[in-house]
């Protein structure tokens, strides 16, 4: 057998788990948003079935061989570096799955359920001491998964590089601390400014139909190819699908139609990325997403960079106008565009503004990095993290439900996603960097509401090489530079001081 | 390994074939319903994925042999009636998946595809003649199929029995002839009849947010499970799922209210077969249908028989005139039934009446078996068509697009198939029949809207066992004697006399 004829074996085997992939999507996207509610059962049924067959087919012992054969070929470098990739990434996948004990594996995906159900009710009774003895076994388990997985790393730089390859807590140590030390002044001086915007308006009472047809126009102005997806609604939403089958959801609520609003254009911009990635990948590992870091500068390029901007507002104030039948008609667009950028520090993160957003992430990174390197103990975690709102945002915490119960994130075992979520500014803001000297005249592109241009940069950039480079070098290809959050915490700078006039 | 382990290996591996069609017809439900426009070609992908999957998981060999292990066990009989139905429906489809050589199976299944695209062209062009050559070639390999099954047999009875396990073209045959010898002066009397019924009421406007309320009123009466299932609108409507998410589907004209109200109950009564199955035999063989004319039985049961009866609507007519606003507040109750049950023979199967719609099926029927055997060609088939009509409905085909070209069947390889909705009829009504033993209020019931005894009576009978018998044996099982149409015949004709009061 040639080397290109194994590595077709091979290829082929990893398609078909990633085919798998996107049907276990399919059922998920249903039972989120069209399930009848006795069907649970048999979606768990259909879940563990897919679950356990993908497992299978990743550490198939046929793959492992292959993997080997390759690997040792003379002519490896015969391959070319998309095959390379491919290779390099289907034995990440083997590796992982075959490195972790199977009872390590179901103890895991049991305690992730159980988790989940104790922090909601810990949660409910706004009581930490209820969930700790679970968050202890949970985070056990993590720490043996890591050892497993690579015993002579930092476990959680191996967790991290789960959800954000080859990033490690060193790196994401180094550069939150550059932001927050830009942020943190910032903040203040958003807050001591005399200029602070009236945000009533929007609580406005918009009729959902309105909101509705809203998100039909905001797919078709951010490039969110509704032949290829659809927008239905459930409690949080989310994106899911592949390709050409991409959908989004959100949550209408009348008196509160920027919170439809932005969670649309949020998912959009996930959904783009995954649209947009290249035709020839398909189904490949290269196909897929570079890192979860990387999806969310694409989401939230497309909600805040673009979206909150003040030249999308030039734009699109008249067209929303129209859609929302005037209701806003009496409306200052200045006061408008405060009052959706309104910088105020809270004490929960789905909800925070985009400045202080990065804050509440770096304070899980500095607990979830102390926690597993056992530099804080569980007995000592609420009282870390209020003291760190305190210090961080000068927001006092009044009990656990809206402290270190609010996210499910560790419930369900998940340690080192995170850090993923402000690096998603990092990245986007290092982009528009770039992507501005590329467009010279990206301003007026999206004054005029033409955001073509921009969307196929991003697709040039970021969408179309999807998984060929890990988060780090693509930013290096399309910066040419280390991720630096300075373009960031710039960005920021600028708009602030304008809109809040200091 | 004991016997009981085998069993154990052997069922697990037959669950998994039919968890994987669970997810194989979301998959479908959600292509008719809710895929975005540009979601085919991926969905293709992911169909053909799991169902060269599920071919290779029924071909196993290890499957192959555990049957052989435990058919020469010496132990074989101490395993309970359920399980050595489990063993033989397991061998059944083994059997029919080894015998059919991998190329015959991809012939087929590319030959349907392009038989559908050929029968639409030809069907848009009225010519049958476009479609000829096609329909040589499925009929061929459908006879292949036949052979590789049993070449011991009669062809026609081999694909009948991939439908209606156990029947053959003699059983039916003496069926359909005792059928047609009651239906044929049955017709002729209602058309001689002096009262005919005024079907133009039907044709009055009921919006369609008011038919979407009748639908759910509509599963609540018939004890359809909305909580386990739930009603989309497609072309085409159809029920598709498995016991606790059975999903029905209709489609609303706001003139021809009583095309998605049938529906509905139609649709409906194939999803109560499926939701009632039992608990204890789910995901099993014995856990799925007897056979696609003991499924048809149920909905038209729950369509005809009980939802076209006139004590039905002296219970549902107020109720029906509450939910449509008064739209049919002026009419007469009397008037009304007689126009949902207007009898008038016509060209096209799917929108035929109770009383004639058999006789479409049976002159399919007559085509496939004489084609089969070679007794009419290809050439003939239009003219046997169009005498046939004209012989036993007095009616005449104007072009190929009303006649032989009307149903899809034959197009996508589906010989065999046709005879199943017209046994659906004779099985219901002979259940009837020992229904009306059982429950001797059984009118009374009807006329009081109490369907739940009467459901009660069919999960019991019917759906519970579902595939523990084949249907012959599940009919001698309910009813003590042979299937006999006269029992159908009767009800048609005691219904229609006092209708057409002759």
């Amino acid at each position: 057998m040639s080397i290109q004829d194994n590595y077709k074996t091979l290829l082929e085997k990893s398609k078909r788990v990633i085919i798998y992939g996107t049907v276990s999507s399919l059922l998920g996207w249903d039972f989120e948003t069209k399930m009848p509610p006795k069907g649970g059962k048999q979606r768990s049924v259909q879940f563990s079935t897919l679950a356990t067959d993908m497992h299978k087919m990743i550490i198939d012992p046929e793959g492992g061989k292959l993997l080997n054969v390759i690997k040792e070929d003379e002519n490896y470098s015969s391959l070319s570096k998309e095959q390379q990739r491919n290779i390099y990434l289907i034995k990440k996948e083997y590796d992982k799955a075959t490195k972790l004990p199977t009872e390590l594996v179901s103890e895991i995906a049991q305690l992730q359920i159980l988790g989940v159900e104790t922090w909601k009710k810990a949660k409910e009774a706004k009581d930490y001491s209820i969930f700790k003895p679970m968050l202890e076994k949970i985070l056990d388990l993590q720490k043996k998964k890591a050892h497993y997985l690579d015993p002579n790393k930092d476990p959680y730089d191996v967790l991290i590089d789960t959800f954000e390859p080859k990033m490690d807590s060193v790196m994401i140590t180094k550069l939150f601390d550059e932001l927050k030390a830009g942020l943190v002044p910032l903040i203040k001086k958003i807050q001591a400014a005399e200029k602070q915007p009236d945000i009533s308006l929007l609580r406005r009472s918009v009729p959902i139909e309105l909101q509705e047809k809203l998100s039909d126009d905001l797919a078709k102005v951010v490039n969110y190819d509704l032949e290829k997806g659809r927008i239905d609604t459930t409690e949080h939403p989310f994106t899911t699908g592949y390709f050409d089958d991409v959908r989004i959801t959100t949550h209408y609520y009348e008196n509160e139609f920027d919170n439809s609003f932005f969670s649309v254009v949020h998912e959009a911009g996930h959904a783009i990325y995954e649209q947009n990635i290249s035709q020839e990948y398909i189904y490949q590992p290269i196909g897929q997403m570079s890192s979860l870091g990387i999806h969310e500068s694409q989401s939230r390029f497309i909600e805040n960079i673009v979206c909150r901007s003040k030249n999308f507002w030039e734009y699109y104030f008249p067209r929303f106008n129209e859609l929302t039948k005037g209701i806003f008609a009496d409306i200052d667009l200045k006061a408008f565009i405060h009052a959706i950028n309104m910088v105020k520090p809270s004490k929960i993160r789905v909800t925070a503004d985009e400045v202080t957003y990065s804050i509440h992430v770096i304070i899980r990174f500095e607990i979830e990095r102390d926690l597993i390197s056992g530099k804080l103990t569980l007995d000592e975690l609420p009282a870390a993290w209020n003291q760190k709102y305190k210090e961080y945002l000068n927001v006092d915490i009044q009990d656990d439900s809206e402290g270190v119960l609010q996210d499910t994130h560790w419930a369900g075992g998940a340690f080192g996603y995170f850090p993923t979520y402000a690096l998603g500014n990092i990245y986007n803001a290092h982009m528009l960097h770039v992507l501005r000297n590329d467009l010279p005249n990206y301003d007026e592109l999206v004054r005029t509401g033409n955001l073509k241009p921009i969307i196929e940069w991003m697709t040039e950039k970021v969408h179309r090489p999807s998984n060929l480079y890990d988060p780090a070098d693509l930013m290096k290809r399309i910066t040419g530079e280390s991720v630096n959050p300075q373009y960031f915490i710039d960005y920021l700078n600028k708009k602030y001081a304008e809109l809040y006039n200091f």
